[in-house]
């Protein structure tokens, strides 16, 4: 028989305005990885999930497990996890929801005086924010299975420039165990990982749509240094075909490449191909040509398929705008990173868990990448719910309603009930 | 009979290398508008000339005029003129070229013992670096024949934000006589002006010649600040159909307006476009998708046909990407500043003293702006010559050869002996 569950939204909402109270910088929400916002985090969310009872351990790494224990302690368990740091301005809600959509879902089944089956463990995850402060990827999801490379350890944070394990150690953790693989969830004890995240792009508005379950996260390989190298020359002076415009070349490579994309999506691919960067220098001003030009082109994919086919077209378009244009790309590729499709079968009962409770959803992939990501590599059965969200993540403005998020808890928490036995 | 007149062209060799080691800047020459640099220039020029026994005297508005004394001292004067100021940083060939080819050739008429008919003047032109010093066209010039709009002289330089009436009554001269019209050289008394500058381009370099007769001095409408208005958001979250990218829009612009030149000149129109600055701006970085971006648009045609088909075009284009990707342009288009036309007469007088001499040339259109539009624009019969000159110009690499100069010199010569009788 299945337990009615219903999630403490009143106990999110409260942590939600705690956690805004306590790392909002002045402009909006600063919680730095291995650093004080995210070391505030966690501790509101640890001393709340200690008034609830459950049980809390904190790993090598610094990622906090809150646990309500299962019949069966040896059982594989569930997880219910994402990250409580965010960008240096970001908004409240990207990781934080999914933490404290864990807390909500496990806070209803204390109310209910619920016992799982087996452990359910909310996750608080360090130091997810790459973009912001550690590049190499989510170090804290990785260190929480045993799976960091130990040298991602050396990685420095944007910031500062002081290496990760510097950091961890600042915080009173252990990089040295994290190195040798030490970890408190090895994957083979995990049943499921199961993240809510806010939606980060404007689909679910669009759609007017309160919740989505994701297909896939996305692989990537980007640019992230581009150049383009031709000759300044005066304006007036220097007639069309004696031109090595670094400018008009790459805005040609741009609208080309842009082309291209439309007509992959057109196929049926997933993709995105976005010029982040794509200017003149400071070299450049009036009546001069310019010589010189730089790009950074973020390229995504659900499949490596749809990456390749970006990867194709850039080497068949850059040799023919150089010899045309008489100019010169430089440019590195990163890593393929493979895309990471999310587990059919938790995908499904998800779906089963939102029909029974009548809440409309959206199937659809992630564009940003996620702590799933570590656990599905891992061979762990994993998949995340996406909560409606006004404005974009990484901003002061994300938008997201309470409304929105308690359908997501909802799903979550009848799901985990169910999956948990 | 016709004087057999031989510039000296050693003269000159030895005033550039007086001029660069008095003006060198460290990096390349830098002759400020109404500063310093200019005004070393002019004592440079005026002792030289002195030294010749030229007749020398200085306008209100410190143009130097350097008279070679005709027979018929009330006859319509020649004048050999260009500018003596530089951009900073530039090169010592950009306007001094002109007033050293003037000086070489009274020189070699000097030295031949020859009495003109009529007065021929070499002009020393002040402030005609527009993008560097007073960006309202050729205040010395136009100031030279009276022509110079009182307004003007408020004026800020773009470096101290003074005006220019502060600026000239600084070194000497009188802005009140320059604003009521007072000058040495009223339009009506002056046969013809004949302006020696390097070329600021690279065809005679390619064409492997080495001067070059001028048709027309481009007209122009620019665009100096125009800026694209989209949306950031989430590169990895915002599929495509709900971007609002300035970026993609921007290039895209660039792109098929590129296109609409080529296809212009296809047609025969002689017309640069060309997009100065293009490019994202410091909001701008890797995972966003870009919400604004700016350019400059420097657009010249030696016809108003050619520059008013340009701007159908932007007018045609730019709702079109404006619908289809959700972003705004903003911009605002300069004056129209008409094409100017060079006397064909002096052009075939030219063309006949280069034949007579053995010296190959070519006929082309200026690309660059010159003093030589303030004449031809009050009526008065104005011709250009272009020199051979590697590495562009407004840079410290001009490399004008000296063999090149004096087969320019030695035309200059030729035509103002015949034109002056």
């Amino acid at each position: 028989m299945r337990p009615n569950i219903t999630p403490d939204i009143d106990l999110a909402t409260r942590l939600f305005a705690t956690l805004r109270e306590r790392t909002f910088d002045g402009i909006g929400i600063t919680r730095e990885a291995y650093g004080p916002g995210e070391r505030i985090a966690h501790e509101i969310v640890r001393h709340e999930a200690e008034a609830l009872g459950l049980e809390t351990r904190t790993d090598q790494a610094g990622n906090l497990l809150m646990t309500l224990p299962g019949r069966d302690r040896t059982a594989k368990r569930i997880i219910l996890g994402s990250h409580l740091d965010s960008v240096p301005q970001g908004g409240n809600y990207d990781g934080a929801a999914g933490v404290l959509a864990g807390l909500a879902a496990v806070a209803g089944m204390k109310h209910a005086r619920y016992q799982p089956a087996r452990d359910i463990t909310v996750l608080a995850i360090r130091a997810e924010e790459g973009g912001a402060w550690f590049p190499s990827g989510l170090p804290g999801s990785r260190a929480a299975i045993g799976r960091l490379p130990p040298e991602h350890l050396q990685t420095p944070r944007l910031d500062t420039g002081r290496s990760l394990a510097d950091h961890m150690r600042e915080e009173g953790f252990n990089p040295e165990a994290v190195a040798r693989g030490e970890c408190l969830l090895p994957p083979e004890t995990i049943a499921a990982y199961v993240e809510l995240h806010i939606e980060q792009g404007p689909v679910l508005d669009a759609q007017q749509t309160p919740i989505a379950l994701v297909t896939a996260l996305p692989g990537s390989r980007r640019i992230r240094e581009g150049r383009v190298i031709g000759a300044y020359n005066h304006s007036g002076a220097t007639p069309r075909r004696y031109r090595r415009d670094a400018a008009i070349a790459l805005a040609e490579f741009a609208t080309k490449l842009d082309d291209e994309w439309a007509r992959l999506e057109a196929l049926g691919h997933t993709l995105v191909v976005t010029f982040c960067i794509l200017a003149t220098t400071d070299q450049a001003g009036f009546t001069k040509i310019p010589g010189e030009a730089h790009f950074q082109l973020d390229i995504r994919g659900t499949t490596q398929a749809a990456i390749d086919a970006v990867h194709t077209a850039i080497d068949r378009l850059i040799p023919e705008i150089e010899t045309r244009r008489g100019v010169r790309f430089e440019l590195t590729r990163g890593p393929l990173n493979q895309p990471t499709p999310m587990s059919p079968e938790i995908r499904s009962a998800l779906s089963r868990a939102a029909e029974e409770l009548g809440i409309d959803y959206l199937t659809m992939p992630s564009g940003g990448g996620h702590d799933a990501a570590s656990f599905a590599q891992a061979g762990i059965p994993t998949c995340m719910i996406f909560v409606r969200n006004q404005n974009g993540s990484h901003n002061p403005n994300e938008a997201m309603r309470m409304e929105d998020f308690a359908k997501g808890c909802a799903v979550i928490a009848r799901w985990a009930a169910e999956a948990a036995g």
